[in-house]
């Protein structure tokens, strides 16, 4: 069972990307769905600052974290060219589950443009669920430590 | 104020598409934030049945519909080359809202997939709230005459 | 090596499709990358006429054919929600190689707005090149007996 | 009519980028028509650092440069996490057409992966063709200077 040290805040990270062309659509703003593809950024740069490349996890460890939810709420759009932020929070690693939350700012003005989450099962090389291996479980929960 | 004939379950619609090679992934199976282009399919083809072509109305009336909020819960992967439905609900219509909710199923079993959601608001040219014409929002709402 | 029957104008098929509303771009038109994705759905299709289900060769067959050469050149834009055909061509197949012409045309009034061709090799499971099974190629030459 | 000094090799550039999981498909490996993303962001930076902001150009000068011809050999297959550069060179400028061509290479071991091009017209706001701003030419051919 998950202690309230593993379902609390457990990390925080920051990564930086600039829009793309092909990102935008006829209404000259970012489509809703290319938030999805930051957010992945986002977990994935925090998992490699904790020592958890997500390839090397795939392909040494037949071990992935596919998207079982998913959610967005789009405050202000982003548009061609811009400097943003994904801000990227483990608010929860269990034995079977993780959970991160996001914030992408603009950087011109700092404003908050989409928030999301998304929750992901953890399953072996076969697809099926299996518990995360203790080691990697430790290694993400290590960011709240250095709170 | 909306009614409770403009917020109950207005209209269901059903669309089919087959998996593009690109919608997947290494893991073998669809990324998941395609699934929120094929939500917009749906929708798109629901307003299309009730006369509503989305295209149209941002060309001719400068209206258009920016998702505020999206989620989806992902049941079990949508792999290469499957043909699926989207079967779509017109959940809400106000005078500054519009949600749907979304089914996708795999045709060959009639496995449900994914489930999803989408709430947009209504703005003008210029980006800025506005109501909903009257006739427009009529003719979303036809769909509940005929249940 | 290849003769004269197996290097000339072997199928043209044509598939229907719908401009999506991500494919466009801030410039109103079409991203000019999708139209490879659009080649893809072509050739797929003619693939599935002539029973080689391309899904089924890599999944059973262990074969896959990889572009290894592409390129379109762009007459004029196509715009959200357009009917579009891509018309096909076969226009090689030999043991290692196979080649596609392709034609872009807008349905309302048949004007041409991409041409491209793409070149694929022939690879088995452990992604080096391989001969093209004899009953696969006859099946993709099979084309060429309706002329 | 271009001078050998338009039409030689004029700049060449190099941007860095990492493979982003979906921008892989269910082979394990990058989809071909994500190349010519990276190229776009290889030309947008290249042009950047020769002052020439592309979102300005268009959205204060309303100048674009759609593309009208692009093309690519693929040599070996980008995956999941690799690190990239695309090194883009600025090979005409003349009143009318841009051309660049891009190489890909992996960071880990220098190897080329893909080589393209794409050229471009040079278009107004009304989507006519026009002759390129004579600032702007200048500035494009400014690195020829600094060979």
């Amino acid at each position: 069972m998950a202690t309230a040290a593993e379902t609390d805040n457990l990390r925080e990270f920051r990564t930086s990307l600039r829009v793309r062309y092909p990102e935008t659509d006829r209404m000259g703003v970012v489509y809703h769905a290319h938030y999805f593809v930051w957010f992945e950024l986002g977990r994935t740069e925090l998992m490699r600052s904790l020592g958890a490349t997500y390839g090397k996890l795939e392909d040494e460890g037949g071990i992935s974290f596919p998207v079982i939810e998913a959610g967005a709420r789009y405050r202000a759009p982003a548009r061609y060219d811009d400097l943003l932020t994904v801000q990227t929070t483990l608010v929860e690693v269990s034995r079977a589950r993780v959970r991160f939350d996001y914030q992408i700012l603009r950087d011109e003005d700092g404003k908050l443009l989409v928030e999301g989450s998304t929750e992901h099962a953890t399953v072996g090389p076969n697809g099926r669920p299996r518990r995360m291996p203790e080691d990697l479980r430790r290694r993400l929960q290590a960011g709240e430590a250095s709170r």
